[in-house]
């Protein structure tokens, strides 16, 4: 198996920068939409064939350093008692939303053998058949319930911010029945084959770093030490964490993703050089000219100084319409260019 | 006049810390509900009585330190010749939004006396019955374009960012005319009696820290240039900005703008004690309990350290639904506790 994706999460030398990019099975690939086109995107989820097809798709297509299981944050909201869909347009809905502590006692326990048996199997179904690492993956605790609790994306996170301040029984209660189902969820990944895992706390920006401190780290941490007994590289990330790099830190992860927002040395300075970093190349720079593309990644490789421990990758998901020739050239630039 | 808001714009000792709040003249008021029920936010921002009213709302109601022109950030990309409208649910969306050169190069000039006059004529109305200091404002030249751009508002930037990458020229003509056209429309406003301005960069942190400083930096190193002669003093203001602080400083105002993410003096240290600093409650805390909110404006006050030249405000615009003696509340607080 081709390692190096594996040997800079423990920051051990490789030939070259390893790279690949979060939501990397997407809806910016032409074979993917033909997929779609057939199948909702939770029957993808929840059908081992289609969601190893679909993990494969950007393998066969590119030179990438690291698989990702196709899924979603969200699948292990479901079995706890949510009802979650896609609605077009609107992204992750979820029709019965927390309102009170009644609704988050009334949270249901997961068994993922069972309840998330599909991810299981696609796991199982898709890891003979790679040659490079597989990723399981899943929401962190606050991004999970912010959606449980808000009904959907949100863009001021009231109803969330309003359970944790107002009623933070309950919070805690929910972040803690959370950490349990992922820790479970995460470890069964790890035992049908995954490789690496990678927590995403995607909305965490939202929070002032007292606040994290307060109603988010203790979770954290409980999560990142049950996580420990899976013996794979965990990555830790989030967007617009500049000012909670060092909590994250703190909180745990072998790896700690970097958005674009803070320049890679900056970042892996305040995490420290004896964690790895990922990153952190702005999603929109895959819909610029070629030649603005390749002096980014450039300058990205350059502030990593030649470390051993980067992982090379987009600061949030790769966006649906990006063209397919940039994801190929990047890749291409980034083991060229890193090459030891 | 009661001046401690203009004192501490100036860094200068005051009998305890100014508050106002950004869209403090906003929805979360109902006599402002009421005003909007009768008419359309365009209508208001045009007619000088009627914004003139909706600027003396909150402080009759509340004990402010400095008011704010009841006007819309957007307002000078109209006579620019962009189509305006605010849909409901949906906020600002501009018609006719900008796609390459050609349309930036057909972008008119303002003038702002005659084509912006009913800003000047609300100014001029309010101002004689005002005992506080009156704040002009519009949007910063980055977050206009984006708005000009992408049609309205945006998650991502493509299409900003496209332009700023891949049409550099048609990107600097539009950030120049946009400076030229707020150098002349803010120092209209003090002209017509605002005693300080606010630009707000809202959506600044977009950017990378070196896009903003290849794309945007000197667009707002010209801007603040061309404001001094006005004489008042300049609020920066920008959300997500933790690794541009230091760079937005670099680019211009007596105070800065910090929100709710980076705690008050970490962000003050990074701007430098030389300059004065706004902020920076999280605009959710406002529907905390009242312990909760004390807390963190207590918190918040104590970062500050009594020095001169803090200036209490949220993070970000008040939110529609926040509760309105909790506003009463926060400024009751700040005074009291901050009373030297």
């Amino acid at each position: 198996m081709r390692d190096r994706f594996l040997k800079a999460c423990r920051r051990e030398p490789t030939d070259c920068t390893p790279i690949w990019f979060m939501r990397q099975a997407g809806r910016y690939m032409s074979v993917f939409r033909k997929i779609r086109e057939k199948h909702a995107l939770l029957t993808v989820c929840k059908t081992p064939e289609l969601a190893a097809e679909v993990t494969l798709q950007p393998v066969a297509r590119f030179d990438l350093d690291a698989a990702i299981i196709f899924a979603d944050i969200l699948l292990p909201i479901e079995p706890m008692g949510l009802h979650l869909d896609f609605v077009k347009g609107e992204g992750p809905t979820i029709f019965n939303p927390l309102r009170d502590k009644k609704d988050v006692e009334a949270l249901k326990p997961v068994d993922p053998e069972s309840d998330l048996r599909f991810v299981m199997e696609a796991i199982r179904t898709v890891r003979p058949s790679l040659a490079i690492p597989l990723i399981g993956f899943s929401g962190a605790p606050f991004t999970l319930a912010s959606y449980m609790i808000e009904g959907g994306h949100s863009r001021n996170y009231i109803k969330t911010k309003q359970m944790m301040y107002g009623a933070p029984d309950a919070w805690n209660l929910l972040m803690t029945k959370l950490t349990t189902v992922l820790i479970d969820y995460l470890c069964a990944q790890v035992k049908a084959g995954a490789d690496a895992l990678q927590v995403f706390d995607s909305w965490i920006g939202a929070l002032s770093t007292s606040d994290y401190c307060q109603y988010v780290l203790p979770h954290m941490k409980r999560l990142f030490t049950g996580l420990k007994k899976c013996g794979v590289p965990v990555i830790h990330f989030g967007t617009g964490t500049a000012t909670l790099l060092k909590m994250q830190r703190e909180a745990g992860g072998d790896v700690i993703g970097l958005d674009w927002r803070i320049p890679l040395n900056e970042g892996w300075n305040l995490v420290g050089h004896d964690v790895a970093v990922q990153g952190n190349l702005d999603p929109v720079l895959l819909f610029a000219p070629h030649a603005e593309i390749e002096k980014q990644v450039t300058e990205i490789l350059a502030l990593a100084e030649n470390r051993s421990g980067h992982i090379f990758n987009l600061g949030h998901g790769i966006l649906p319409e990006t063209p397919e020739e940039n994801v190929e050239a990047v890749i291409e630039w980034v083991h060229k260019k890193s090459a030891r």
